[in-house]
């Protein structure tokens, strides 16, 4: 185990045991996309820093890289620690000089900061003591990522991990989305415009806000889910939120949630396919695309490699039911109020329960790596 | 009033009620501070940007500002107000290209650093969109200041208000300072010295570090609580926690406060005189002092010329215990336990009043702007 994750698992505020299942989905994708984080970042360091030799008064320069929608928690400890530890272990192995490194945590200033620099502090103290490390020093940045968060040319390596997704806002022009909170069969095709518009419209703003902050030939690495067909409207992407919906359904059936209140539910997430990405992308045209690829995470967190691990269909509904839970909570509250919520979900429980037994259940992940260009 | 001063007062979660004596002690001194400030940061834009001329393409550099030891609450969001403000007159004047700036907010992990974002969510999202100003950053670095907090040569302008008369820890070697909370006339000269030393110790890291992290010719403006007197064990800086100790003292004597949890109470503050501080800066040898002085603010938050602001006593014995409670209260509950707090500030209150009719109750605030020297 390594020097920066020994300390994550020694810090006594996180334990594996407080891992939601939503945090365990994540971690399995922070787990699969290490290589690539790897690769990025090594290439990061080839690039700015292979002619660097030991010298005591040699000026280093600070490396400077950014977890965008961090969140808070040990999954945001565990992207940064790995994230580390390629850093300390390529510098120790080539004897170079190690450089210092300023790390910015960003997400929406209602995220809970307060918890994440304390997640941080035992991590932070030892690497800013320790002799074999340069100084590290993390900071957080607040604020959308759909907008500007960085100076001008000042960062290296860009990391994001399920936070691309969500999107800036619910669509506009989704009035005729009927009994759904996303995308459905049964949705007019106006809807599904509206829902990739919208994402096409968030993900240049994030590409041209990255691509002004990044220093030249600066690497990003992004993991969201999406899919792999090409239809919006198909299984595997909408599937789980459909369940969702049906949920609230049976409940405007029973005169529990006025069905008005469900049409106006849009949820502000969109899942895009690989080539979607890659054509938003190249005709942004501020990045060069190094590495696309899709893997999957079962719902409950397992991967499908994973045979037998996740037999307990109650157990597993109920990871499931409380993942969503987890990150749709605040906004169904705010919509249809308190106290429908644990409603919802028991239901919405019981409702995957039957559906995991006979239909897969995986979440499809794209990740894409990607250069700042030499075009700017 | 200026565009970033109205944001400040547009804020509504930040009202002038809600302002505590504490608070207002501070932000007289912020006002009294604002020239000396002003003077620095002018200095660092005349020397970094004064070749600047408008030109689409040429690249700007970004400033790089950080508020040490910022706490939460109107006050940091003041600081930094008046400082953004100074920046954007200069450059509005002048038609210069107004630059990037990243402004780092830091205090110890454990400071509120949710409000702190909250606070200057409003502030912040209105410099980042106006066309008339350049984009603004504004991040928290969680952290001691008495270690390390920014990469090397990365910052131009460093600001701390009322955080460095509070030591890294409390001194040791104070086990016969019997019956008070600080220094006083009848401590032992081991004391005092042990005082002075620790102070001394912190002063000089704290130098170090900010030397390693400033720019060359980078500024740094400090304001602290200090006295004008050579003699550290002085009414004008040992009265006020001398009326604490009282009130504690008189807690002894009823036998509800312990007398040996009173002697190994002691408070991790120190005022200095300016001499001291001098003589710290030039042994040290990083910084070149470009102006000292002292001021004082009442301990109720008015000033000397201010006559006739305060005449009730009561109203004025009330804000000054307030504003004692107000840094000190987390540390004599850890010490004492929590249900005699309220106690010992009834008491404090009503030894302060008799106090306040007879005596001066000045705070001595030492300002100190400094150069970072070529020698290094």
């Amino acid at each position: 185990m390594d020097q920066a994750t020994q300390h994550l698992y020694m810090n006594k505020g996180i334990s594996e045991i407080s891992y939601s299942s939503n945090s365990s989905v994540q971690k399995k994708a922070i787990y699969k996309t290490k290589p690539v984080v790897e690769e990025a970042v090594l290439d990061v360091l080839s690039k700015f820093y292979s002619n660097t030799t030991i010298s005591a008064t040699e000026k280093i320069q600070s490396i400077c890289v950014a977890d965008l929608g961090c969140s808070s928690g040990p999954n945001t400890v565990l992207v940064i620690s790995d994230l580390l530890n390629t850093i300390y272990n390529k510098f120790r192995e080539s004897a170079m000089v190690m450089p210092e490194i300023i790390v910015f945590l960003n997400d929406l200033p209602e995220n809970d900061f307060n918890t994440l620099f304390k997640d941080f502090k035992s991590l932070s103290d030892e690497l800013k003591i320790t002799n074999d490390f340069g100084p590290c020093f993390i900071a957080g940045m607040p604020g959308t990522f759909y907008g500007r968060l960085f100076p001008s040319n000042s960062v290296h390596f860009v990391h994001s991990s399920y936070s691309l997704h969500w999107l800036s806002q619910v669509p506009t022009g989704n009035e005729s989305n009927k009994g759904n909170v996303y995308i459905a069969k049964s949705s007019p095709p106006s809807v599904v415009e509206a829902y990739s518009k919208q994402f096409k419209k968030d993900f240049i703003a994030f590409l041209k806000c990255r691509s002004e902050e990044l220093i030249k030939r600066g690497r990003m690495v992004l993991t969201l889910l999406g899919r792999r067909s090409s239809d919006p409207t198909s299984k595997e992407c909408c599937s789980l939120l459909g369940l969702l919906s049906k949920a609230l359904n049976d409940m405007v059936l029973e005169g529990v949630v006025e069905e008005e209140k469900l049409d106006m539910c849009n949820f502000p997430v969109y899942f895009p396919c690989l080539e979607e990405v890659k054509a938003i992308i190249q005709n942004e045209g501020s990045f060069v695309v190094n590495h696309l690829e899709t893997f999957h995470v079962n719902w409950d967190g397992s991967d499908s490699s994973e045979v037998g691990l996740m037999t307990d269909t109650l157990r597993s509904s109920n990871l499931i039911a409380n993942s969503i839970r987890a990150i749709s909570e605040s906004l169904l509250t705010s919509h249809f109020g308190e106290e429908i919520i644990n409603e919802v979900f028991v239901r919405f429980g019981e409702i995957v329960e039957e559906y995991v037994v006979k239909e897969k259940t995986e979440y499809t992940n794209l990740v894409i790596s990607v250069t700042k260009g030499d075009m700017i």
